[in-house]
């Protein structure tokens, strides 16, 4: 198996890892032209994202919850290919593309309080590159391992640059105990160069746990220490944070009763439509890389 | 398999979990004698649990490190029952009653700054019931689930009342972020009786992942309702907490690179020496409680 094509991100082609440079600016937009001032566009670009607590209010959150449960009740969507369920007890843990299966999630996607900043940052219109309803469930959530989306998204579904954020908004409270998201700030100006060739077809494991596309100790550690720490992100239901496409992040595991139940919506620059994946594989579904 | 003598404490032979109250008082000693005020020691009778910040200075800190160093690389230590690793590696997770193989640790055993309050709250002269140290490494440092120490020391080792504590060392920084130890508080006023029998032997197995005396979801969740909340214990190295054997407690999972280096001392009035084991099986071996 061989890249088909030059990557300016090589990734899981060499036996060990590498810390690369990133090759792309992180803001391509402006910040005269709004909605975010100069300051949080300065924060963003040096951090790798950005926190907007209570972004949305209680009945949105209220409302969007139930869409949840509609979601997760319903045979259609729990028999598709979008469902993830937990390896143990099937629980289902995500939905993808909930943009395409329900009018709320849709509306919520166009929402311009997350539209605006994504089309300033990304310096162009976007697009929908990928959306999903991520429940952790309380007891037994499981940790998401430390990853760059755009590692994946690039070699497995050929997003060319670094032009793409994801912002995740909670509907549930993101608590220091309950396995919250963690990112590495400053991650995103270096990408980490994972070793392991991908099997075709891996992604249907993937979704469950991670086995390719995994940066290495040693790495991870240089950017931990270079950013002299973690941040958690904590904040009540109703909050949302955006961070770029490279930031390294992940999850721990949730023993405690809290559940958490976040949106992820990937907002893609028109201009950096997906090709050929890099790492030579035939593309992933639609409904995890849109490709219309 | 049935229980060989009456409990006030049953766990382990019914088909459903129950929530039994406490029969025993949670301090046993005066105030007046010292070294902790009445105020603390109504705190820890109220929470169960007492946070001492910086109670070992740094260089004993560095002193221990080395000593756990130490025991990690020795052949004997690393080969004998009282050491156990992770499931997958075999890194040294564990190293059990550390006082008996180590002069340092027995001279940290004895110390007063420890000693002395729990003399004061189990309200007589106390033994050393286990000691060990608790690697948890960083990237991989698994979960360790909710569970009362007292439940395993009643039914396994036949520990009769609720008179011993446990004190947490912490050798390195617990973080919100590295898989600290979380207490609920006031759990300790209340016992979870819990499902399931008990095979014997099992305790190889249960050094590594729990199986049996596990609480339950419902259980957890009213404890953690009536406290309002769960107490992630975080300090610097050196850092100390004290915690009542029944108080509810666990930890989640850590991928941070921040390891995590603890000693654990158990504390156990001499008025409340080992019998049988209440769950009907053999006692567990010496170095796990101590029957000497």
């Amino acid at each position: 198996m061989t890249a088909t094509q030059t990557s300016r991100y090589p990734s899981r082609v060499e036996p060990v890892p590498r810390l690369l440079p990133r090759h792309d600016p992180v803001v391509w937009g402006d910040a005269s032209l709004g909605p975010l001032d100069a300051d949080r566009l300065g924060r963003y670009e040096r951090v790798g994202f950005l926190e907007m607590e209570s972004l949305l209010r209680p009945d949105e959150v209220t409302e969007l919850l139930a869409e949840v449960d509609r979601l997760a009740t319903d045979p259609d969507i729990l028999t598709s290919e979008r469902a993830v369920r937990e390896p143990g007890d099937q629980t289902l843990r995500s939905v993808f593309e909930v943009h395409r299966v329900s009018e709320r999630f849709a509306a919520l996607c166009a929402d311009e309080r997350l539209v605006g900043p994504a089309r300033q940052i990304l310096g162009s219109d976007v697009y929908v590159h990928q959306s999903r309803v991520n429940r952790k469930p309380g007891f037994r959530g499981r940790e998401f391992y430390w990853h760059s989306d755009f590692e994946t998204w690039h070699i497995e579904d050929g997003m060319p640059a670094m032009r793409a954020l994801s912002v995740s908004i909670s509907l549930t409270a993101n608590r220091i105990d309950n396995g919250s998201l963690m990112i590495i700030p400053g991650s995103h100006r270096r990408y980490v160069s994972c070793v392991g060739e991908t099997p075709d077809d891996h992604y249907r494991q993937s979704l469950r746990a991670q086995e390719y596309g995994v940066p290495d100790d040693e790495s991870l550690q240089a950017l931990v220490d270079d950013a002299g720490g973690i941040r958690t992100v904590v904040g009540g239901a109703g909050s949302v944070v955006m961070f770029d496409c490279n930031a390294m992040h992940g999850s721990n595991g949730n023993i405690t009763p809290y559940a958490r139940c976040n949106v992820f919506v990937v907002f893609n620059s028109v201009e950096n439509r997906l090709v050929e994946p890099f790492g030579g594989l035939s593309p992933r579904p639609g409904f995890l890389a849109d490709r219309s």
